[in-house]
C-alpha cells in the first residue's frame, strides 16, 4: 500500500471522477422505464397463457372491448405476419417468424406465461378486469421443459415440423433439436491418442435469470404522421425501435425512441416484449400506452440464461500440456430457437492453446420462456464444464491449477474453434501474476477449499455513433446512443476530456434518442467503451480539426501551423511566440464571429476489438451440517486493455463475480410437472445479497488494445465467464466431492456430502 | 386560372405537402410550454409591482417562506449581479445589468407589473396565497410613460444617472434618452436645395403587442450535477439556455433546453422572463418548477413593439425623383434601453435609391414594460412615416404612387444608410408587376380609397446547425435547432428531399434540444429558411459524400466514378452499365455490413442572405358615421427568392398583412395617468379577427438568392413593414384626411372626419 503508483500515461483517462448520472440515481431523480407520463396515457396489460403448451382454438375479446374503461384490445391477429427466415450472422441469427410469436402468440401458446392478448385501459385495475373478460378456447397439448426430456427420441414436439438445421442429410423426422453446430481444430482423435491422461465429465446448470432490478417497462405513443414515440428502458433503443417497427409494420424512421435510464439488463434487455404491443395498443387506442411487467411476468415470460448439459473431455501429457479437447454442448433455448449455443463452443476452450479441439453443440427447444442473452451469453455454462475438467486434470497430475493453465495459455496467433485465431498476447503473464498473489498462498482451514479458473469472452465492436458539440461556454456535449448501464457516460466523458485536453468537469455526456444521434447497436458484448468510445474519440478529433482550422483562420496561417494540446490551439514550432494560444473557451466565445460553431457526428461499424481474458481464485467454506457454502475470498483478474474509469472496471469484475456466485450456489429455475415455473419471485428464486459475498478483490490488468485510441478491450463479461467454475472448483476442493450440476445449493450439496459419507 | 403553371425547376422544393407538425397541432397532441409534467413539479408565480416607478426599501418574504405549501421564494437578491456593459453588435446590443433587472427588480421597480419576487408552491392557488404574504416597502417615485413626456427637459428620470450615449461631448446632465444614432448618405442639405418639392410630416404610433396565442411558459429542473433541464416555448432554446445560465450564474452547457412547440412569437419570445426565475426557484425548491404567465401578465410585463415619433422630410424633383430624405426617429424602449431604433433608420428609406439621406434616431426609456422585437422590429414604424410622406408626395406631384416608387426603386450597388450597399436587384420589376395587377385598376366606390406602400427588411443569416442521419430504413432524419413557427419543419424536409432526391415523405424533420444539435440562433429575422436551410443542405451534401464513398467501396471504384442522383448512387458516365444503382434504402440496408451508418452535423454562421422587399396595395372603406375602416382588398407582393413551400410563404405574407392591419386600425396600449396599462386583455386590446379581414392576395415573387443553394431570401417580415402605411395611405385616400397617429381607430378617425367637416 506504500508503493507510489506509477504515473498514468493519460491525464484524465484512468482517473475516477464521479459519474454524471450518479447524483440523479442516488437522489431518485433519474427517470426509468415507467417514469414517463404523457397526458392521457393508458395502462397496458398482457393476457398470458395458463398452459405450458396449447393450441389456441379461438380468442373472444368482445366482452373486454365492450368494457367502458377499455381503449383497445390486441391479439396476435393484429400483428402483421413475418417471414420464416433466419437473418443475421450465424451466431446472432434471428427468425422474425419466431420472434413475432414470442412477442404475441398466434396459433399456439408455447409456455406458461406466453403473451396472447393485451388491453389498454384507463388504469391498471381496469386493465386487469378486462383481461379476465377475454375468453380463450385452448386445446391443451403435451409439453416438455427439461433439456434431456426435450432431446429424447419420443419427446413431445414443441414445433411439430421442426427438423434440425445444419445436419446433412436433412433429418427424416422432426425433433426439438433446432440447430447443430460443429467446429474442429487439428485432429482430435490423434490428439487423444497421444494423451497420458484423459478426463471426461458431464456438467449441467439450471436456467438462471439476469435478475435486473427494473422490470421491463415502456410507453408507446403512435402517431399516424410518422412521428411516433417510444420511451423505453432497454439495452439499445435503436434495436427496440427497429424491432417495434418490424413487428408492427411501421418504418423504423417513423419511431423516435427515447432511452430511459435502465435498471440493469445483463443481456436480458436486448429483446422486445412489450414495445410492439404497446405501440399497436396505442395505435388502436389513439393515446399513449404505458406497460410495465410485474416481477412474476419478468420471471415467467422474459428470457433467462439457458440451462445446459455439457460433456467435456480433455487429454493431456503428464507435464500438463493438453493435447486434445472435446466438448458436446446442449443448450435449452426455450420455446424458440436462439440460445447462445455457438458462443458456448467459441468460448469453451478459447483461452488455451489446445492443438486439437472439437466442439459440437445443439440448440434445443422446450416449453419454457425463450432464453435471452445473459452476460457473456452461453460462455459461463461451457466454461464451467471445461474449467471443471481442467481442475480434475490438475489434481490428477498434481500440478498447481494456475501452473497447468500457464502451460496451456493461449498466445497471439493460436488457432481457436470457429476458424478463428487469437489476436492478442498477455494471458500467460496475467496468470503468472495471479499465481504470485499473496492471497493464493494463504493456508486454508477445515472444510475450506480453493478454486481456480479462467475465462474468455471475445468482446465486440459493431455500429456506434457519437455527436460532439462545443457549447457556447466552451464545455463539450458528448451524445451517444449507448444506454448507460455500467458507467459509460463517465467513460465517454473521460475519453472526450483526454482527447480535447480539458477537465472532465467540462464535458457533458448524455444518451440521446434515435433521432438525435447516429445508429448505435445495443449496450452488450462488452462493446460500448470500445466501440462507442472509439466513435466519441473520432468525433472529438473531427471537432479538434475544426478548432485548429479556426485558429489558423484567426491567426492567418495554414492549419498545419496549428497544434492542439491541453485544451487549446497553439502555434506549432515554427510559430511559437507569434500567437497566444486559443483555448477551447476562447474559440467557443469567438465561434459565431469567426464563422460558426463547432460540432461533428461520427458513425462507424467499429472493428479492432480485442478479446477479454480473466483469471480468478476463490476460497470457500462448506458447512457439512447444512450443505451451505460460504464464499470467503475472491481475487479476480481481468485484462481491461486500459481502464478508462478504473472504479467501473472494478465494479464490472465484482458484479460479474457476484452474479457467478449466484449461478454457482443458489439460482436456478424450478419447473413443476405441469410445466409451470415454481419460483417466479425473489422469495423463491434466491439471488446472492451483500451478506452472501466477501469483498471481491479486483485485479485490473492493463495490456492496451492497439485497435482502440486509448487501448480499451471491454470488461463486462470475461469475469462472469470464469466465476461459476471458480466457485464450483473451490467447493470440490473443500468438500472432496465434485458437484457437476449448478446451482450447488444446500440440498444438493448435503446430498453429495451424505453420499460421500456413505462411500467412506 | 387556365394557364398551365410553368414546370418548377425543382422536384420537391416549391411543392405544398402537409407539414410534419400539422396533425399533432390540429388534434391537440402537440406539446406547448405548459404541457410538460415532470414528477413533483411545483407552480411558480411572480409578484409584480403595483407602482409604475418606486424604490424598493425592503422585501420581507418570511411569511411566504413559512407557508407550509411553499417550496421556495426568490427575490432580486438571489440573482447574481451583472456587469454594466453593452454586449453584441450595435444594432442588437444588450446590457446584462439592465436585462437582469428586467427579469427581476433589484433596487427599483420600473413599471407597473415589473417582477420583484417569485414563489414556488404546491399548486397555483397556494402560490397566489404566498405572493400575498410577501411584504414590500416601496418609496413611490414620479413616473413617465409617454414618449414626448419622457423626452421633455424636466421629465422624471427613469434612471437617475443615465446620460445619452453616442453623443460628443458627453451630455452634462442625465436624461431619458439612452442612445443616439446617426447615419448619412451623400449631402442632404445640397439635396434638399435641389428639390422642386419638399414634404415633411411627423408620425406616431402607439405601442402594440405581438399578441401570440400562447403566453410565456416554461418548466425548469435544476440539477447540481450539471444536467439541469429547461423545457421552454421560445423562439430560440439556445438563447433561452444561455440567458438562463447567465442570470442564474450557471454555465450554458449545464442546462439542456428542450424546445416545446411555440404558440406564436413574432419576436416577443426572444427574451427571457420566467426561465431564470423558474431555474432559481427549482434550485431552491429541489424540484422542477413550472411557470405560466396569465394574459394580463403578458400584456403588463412582456415587451410590445415600441411606440414612436418619427419625422420624415423628403425632397423630390417634379418627375418624382427623390433628391434628399431625412428622418428623425424616437423609439420608446420602456424601462430599459434596447428599442430597435437603429433598425428604424436602416429600413426607413432602404428600398429606395435616395442619393442623399440622413437618419437620426433616439432610444428613449420610460416607465413601461421593456419593448421586445416585433416582426421586422422597428421597421414598420419608420416605414409608416416614410411611405406616408411618399404618398403625400405622389399626390402632390400627381404621379401614380407605384410609378413614383418605380422611379426611385433601389438597385444593386446603391448606397443605404449604415454604410451599406444594396446587394440584389429586382425591386423595380416587382413594382411594375404590382402596378399592372388587375385589382389595381378596379374602380373605387364612395368612401373608398386605395393605398400603396413598399417595405424592406434586411433579413438575416447567423448561426445555424443541422444534423442529418440516414435511418436503418433509408428514411432521413433532419435535426435542427430552430423552433418551428411558420412551417420550417416542412421547409427543411423539402430541402433535404430535394438534395437527396427522395420523396418528402421519407424525410423526418424535427427540432432538437440544445444537447442534440449544434448551436442555433433564434427563429427570427426571417433567417431560418435561409440559414438553417443552408445548414441542412450542407449536412445533406456531407451525407451524400459518405453515401457515394460507400458505393465506391462496394463497387471497388474511385469515389469520383460515382454520381448521386434521384436518391441513389449511380455509376458515372465511364461506368454506366457496370453497376446497378444503389438507392438510399439499399445503402442504409448495407450500412452496417459495409462500414457503418451515415450521418453528419454542420454548424456555420451563415452569410449570403438577401434583403426582402415587399410591395402592396389595399382598398378600404371608411364609415363616416362611426369612423370604422373596413379593409376591402389587399394584394401583397414579396420577393421570396425561392418559395420552398409556397403555402407557407403565402401564409407569411397574409399573416404579416393581418398584423399590419391591427397596428394600423385598432391596436395600441392605453396608459392611465397612474402609469397603469388600461387595456391589458383581449377584450380591451383589440386585435383583428377573421371577420375584420378580406382575403389577402399574396403575390410570391421569386428572384432567387445566389447566396443560398435553393435561392431562399426570407419572407416573414418584409410584408409586415409595408402594411401599416398601406392601410393608412388608403384611409387618407378614402377620408381625404391624413391620419398620422396609429392606430386609426374609430374615435380618432371620427374626430378627424369631424375636423374635416368643420374645415369645409
Amino acid at each position: 500500500m506504500n508503493e507510489i503508483p506509477p504515473k498514468p500515461a493519460f491525464r484524465y483517462v484512468g482517473t475516477r471522477p464521479v459519474r454524471p448520472d450518479g447524483l440523479a440515481k442516488v437522489t431518485g431523480a433519474a427517470r426509468y422505464g415507467s417514469d414517463y407520463h404523457p397526458t392521457g396515457v393508458a395502462w397496458g396489460k398482457v393476457l398470458r397463457s395458463p398452459h405450458a403448451h396449447a393450441r389456441i382454438r379461438s380468442i373472444d375479446t368482445s366482452k373486454a372491448e365492450a368494457h367502458p374503461g377499455v381503449f383497445a384490445v390486441v391479439t396476435g391477429a393484429d400483428f402483421p405476419e413475418q417471414p420464416f427466415r433466419f437473418d443475421g450472422p450465424e451466431r446472432l441469427e434471428r427468425n422474425p417468424y419466431y420472434d413475432l410469436r414470442n412477442v404475441m402468440a398466434r396459433e399456439k401458446v408455447y409456455y406458461h406465461g406466453h403473451a396472447l392478448a393485451a388491453v389498454a385501459a384507463r388504469d391498471e385495475a381496469t386493465a386487469k378486469e378486462a383481461l379476465a373478460l377475454i375468453a380463450v378456447d385452448y386445446e391443451v397439448l403435451p409439453h416438455v421443459t427439461g433439456l434431456d426430456e426435450a432431446m429424447a427420441e419420443d419427446a413431445p414436439l414443441v414445433h411439430e415440423d421442426m427438423v434440425t438445421r445444419n445436419v446433412t442429410p436433412k433429418p427424416a423426422r422432426p425433433s426439438n433439436i433446432a440447430r447443430r453446430w460443429e467446429s474442429t481444430v487439428g485432429d482430435v482423435e490423434k490428439g487423444f491418442a497421444e494423451a497420458d491422461v484423459i478426463v471426461e465429465e458431464t456438467f449441467r446448470n439450471d436456467a438462471v435469470h439476469q435478475g435486473y432490478i427494473e422490470p421491463h417497462a415502456c410507453v408507446a405513443e403512435y402517431a399516424q404522421d410518422g412521428t411516433s414515440h417510444l420511451w423505453v428502458s432497454s439495452q439499445g433503443h435503436f434495436q427496440m425501435r427497429d424491432l417495434t417497427a418490424l413487428f408492427t409494420g411501421m418504418r423504423p424512421g417513423d419511431i423516435r425512441a427515447t432511452p430511459a435510464e435502465i435498471g440493469g439488463g445483463f443481456g436480458g434487455k436486448t429483446k422486445v416484449y412489450l414495445e410492439p404491443v404497446a405501440m399497436l395498443l396505442s395505435k388502436k387506442a389513439g393515446r399513449p400506452v404505458r406497460m410495465v411487467m410485474t416481477r412474476e411476468e419478468v420471471f415467467r415470460a422474459t428470457g433467462p440464461g439457458s440451462d445446459t448439459r455439457i460433456r467435456v473431455k480433455i487429454g493431456a501429457k503428464k507435464d500438463g500440456t493438453v493435447v486434445a479437447a472435446e466438448a458436446e454442448l446442449a443448450y435449452n433455448s426455450g420455446a424458440f430457437p436462439g440460445s447462445p449455443f455457438i458462443n458456448g463452443c467459441l468460448c469453451v476452450f478459447a483461452q488455451y492453446r489446445f492443438p486439437n479441439q472439437r466442439t459440437v453443440a445443439f440448440d434445443v427447444v422446450s416449453n419454457r420462456a425463450m432464453t435471452a442473452a445473459y452476460r457473456a451469453p452461453g460462455a459461463p455454462q461451457s466454461n464451467f464444464a471445461a474449467e471443471g475438467v481442467l481442475d480434475i486434470l490438475a489434481k490428477r497430475l498434481e500440478i498447481d491449477p494456475f501452473e497447468l493453465r500457464i502451460r496451456n495459455a493461449i498466445r497471439a496467433g493460436d488457432a481457436q474453434v470457429g476458424d478463428r485465431k487469437m489476436t492478442h498476447d498477455g494471458f500467460g503473464a496475467m496468470l503468472e501474476r495471479m499465481k504470485a498473489h499473496p492471497a493464493y498462498a494463504r493456508p486454508l482451514g477445515l472444510n475450506q477449499g480453493r478454486g481456480v479458473s479462467c475465462g474468455y469472452w471475445h468482446n465486440a465492436g459493431g455500429d456506434s455513433s457519437a455527436t460532439i458539440f462545443v457549447n457556447t461556454d466552451g464545455t463539450i456535449s458528448v451524445a451517444t446512443g449507448s444506454p448507460d448501464i455500467g458507467g459509460s457516460r463517465a467513460s465517454m466523458a473521460l475519453m472526450a476530456a483526454e482527447t480535447f485536453g480539458i477537465p472532465y468537469e467540462r464535458v457533458h455526456s448524455e444518451i440521446h434518442d434515435t433521432a438525435s444521434v447516429g445508429y448505435t447497436f445495443v449496450t452488450g458484448g462488452s462493446r460500448v467503451t470500445f466501440a462507442t468510445g472509439k466513435a466519441v474519440v473520432t468525433a472529438c478529433q473531427a471537432v479538434i480539426g475544426q478548432l485548429k482550422a479556426r485558429a489558423a483562420k484567426i491567426w492567418g496561417v495554414e492549419v498545419e501551423a496549428v497544434d492542439w494540446a491541453d485544451g487549446a490551439a497553439r502555434p506549432s514550432s515554427t510559430n511559437v511566440g507569434r500567437f497566444e494560444a486559443l483555448t477551447l473557451e476562447d474559440l467557443a466565445n469567438k465561434a459565431s464571429a469567426t464563422g460558426g460553431h463547432f460540432g461533428a457526428s461520427h458513425s462507424e461499424n467499429m472493428t479492432g476489438h480485442a478479446p477479454g481474458v480473466s483469471a480468478m481464485f476463490c476460497d470457500v467454506e462448506v458447512d457439512p451440517e447444512t450443505g451451505a457454502v460460504k464464499v470467503l475470498n475472491v481475487v479476480a483478474a481481468q485484462d481491461a486493455g486500459q481502464a478508462i474509469h478504473p472504479s467501473y472496471v472494478e465494479g464490472q469484475i465484482q458484479g460479474a463475480v457476484a452474479q457467478g456466485v449466484g449461478w454457482a450456489l443458489n439460482e436456478g429455475y424450478v419447473y413443476g410437472a405441469d410445466g409451470v415455473l415454481q419460483n417466479a419471485g425473489w422469495l423463491d428464486y434466491r439471488m446472492p445479497v451483500a451478506s452472501d459475498l466477501p469483498m471481491i478483490e479486483p485485479v485490473v490488468v492493463e495490456q492496451p488494445n492497439p485497435g482502440h485510441p486509448y487501448g480499451v478491450k471491454g470488461v463486462a463479461e470475461a469475469g462472469m465467464v470464469a466465476a461459476l467454475a471458480c466457485v464450483a472448483n473451490a467447493v470440490a476442493d473443500a468438500a472432496g466431492r465434485r458437484m457437476t450440476h449448478l446451482p450447488i445449493n444446500p440440498p444438493r450439496l448435503l446430498k453429495a456430502l451424505e453420499d460421500r459419507e456413505a462411500e467412506l
